[in-house]
């Protein structure tokens, strides 16, 4: 804790593991669109399908917490090896009123007219609707979401349901800034107390016999 | 949401993108030692340091829920190459008075007399006080923790505070039971409205110019 600021952030923010890498895309009917990078995104759970994520305390900028508080949307585009710098970028402090979008040369689109746009060079994206806005003890906000349409490249859907986002070019984040691939080691099967667990290779084959269930 | 519900729970699981691979390590006086993995470890702050993470609604098992109510502490110690298995093993459902160390075979240490135990085979550990306890609309629970110490191999720390868990042979989870390796990229400068992003490759040099802030 004798660290200055900037490197014991980075050393914390290491710390909680790989994150996703996720775009979160909003829209403002004064101030336009707005896309921005999130590393926080989680599982929350699958029956309504529910996600979440975290907001830093919501100052002057705050972009993306006022335009998903002003709308109730919001859409996730997963970011894949080819828009890597191009994601990163969204987290330059733009003014309200210009659209990342256009300043670092993504591509807005608006599925089943959706008021908050995706990203079209993304091949995992959904729309999301904000069901709570917590905040936590230190001015975080923690945003829940219902996920309410989706649209996924369907050669990284596997029979059981599954999707292989390494097939989709999908990357993890570590830290405020590293970058990371995702080569697949394998599937196990459902932990049971006296099976030994088994392991699949083959992602694409599906796992029609496992017994998974509807844990987090 | 016309699947049935183990093949839907595996979509949405992956949807949510890469995620942490982690094992929480708890205690309680009577019952003795827990261990189970979680995948949505999440950053909440760096001063003071926060995690949080997602537990599924209570029910008669939740002893990792217990414990922490119970005892106020926990650990985190991260999932590398080499204990893939044996923590996806410690998922299965054992009685309250097993210890999941001692039934998938990992080391239980004590760390500066913490009640908590960690993994002696992982190489990034940490222990942590529990905040809060929030309900969320499913039922489930999500944690906020202060980080109370943590002991990480020294290899994995860059002279600017970045922790490569990629170095310390750290892997990402994706669904319910998809286990990546995570080879790096690079890591981004930090981003400015009007400045070309520069890459660093090797990691391990630190980047002790960068201009990174605070921001989750």
């Amino acid at each position: 804790m004798t660290w200055e600021g900037r490197k014991r952030a980075r050393f914390v923010n290491s710390l909680s593991g790989f994150k996703s890498a996720t775009l979160i895309g909003t829209h403002d009917p004064e101030f336009g669109d707005n896309l921005s990078i999130v590393s926080s995104v989680i599982h929350l759970g699958s029956t309504p399908p529910m996600m979440g994520f975290v907001l830093r305390p919501p100052g002057k900028d705050a972009h993306t917490y006022k335009n998903i508080k002003k709308t109730g949307v919001c859409t996730f585009s997963h970011v894949n090896m080819d828009i890597v710098e191009k994601a990163h970028q969204t987290s330059a402090r733009y003014p309200r009123e210009t659209s990342e979008f256009d300043e670092v040369g993504l591509t807005p689109i608006r599925i089943n007219g959706w008021m908050a746009p995706c990203v079209d060079e993304s091949r995992a994206k959904m729309g999301l609707t904000l069901i709570e806005d917590i905040e936590l003890e230190n001015g975080c906000r923690f945003m829940t979401c219902e996920v309410n349409w989706f649209d996924v490249e369907s050669r990284g859907i596997a029979g059981d349901g599954y999707v292989d986002l390494n097939e989709l070019g999908g990357v993890t984040i570590s830290g405020l800034d590293g970058y990371h691939r995702t080569p697949k080691i394998f599937r196990l099967s459902y932990a049971k107390t006296h099976l030994e667990l088994e392991k699949i290779f083959d992602f694409s084959e599906g796992w029609a016999n496992t017994d998974s269930d509807e844990s987090i």
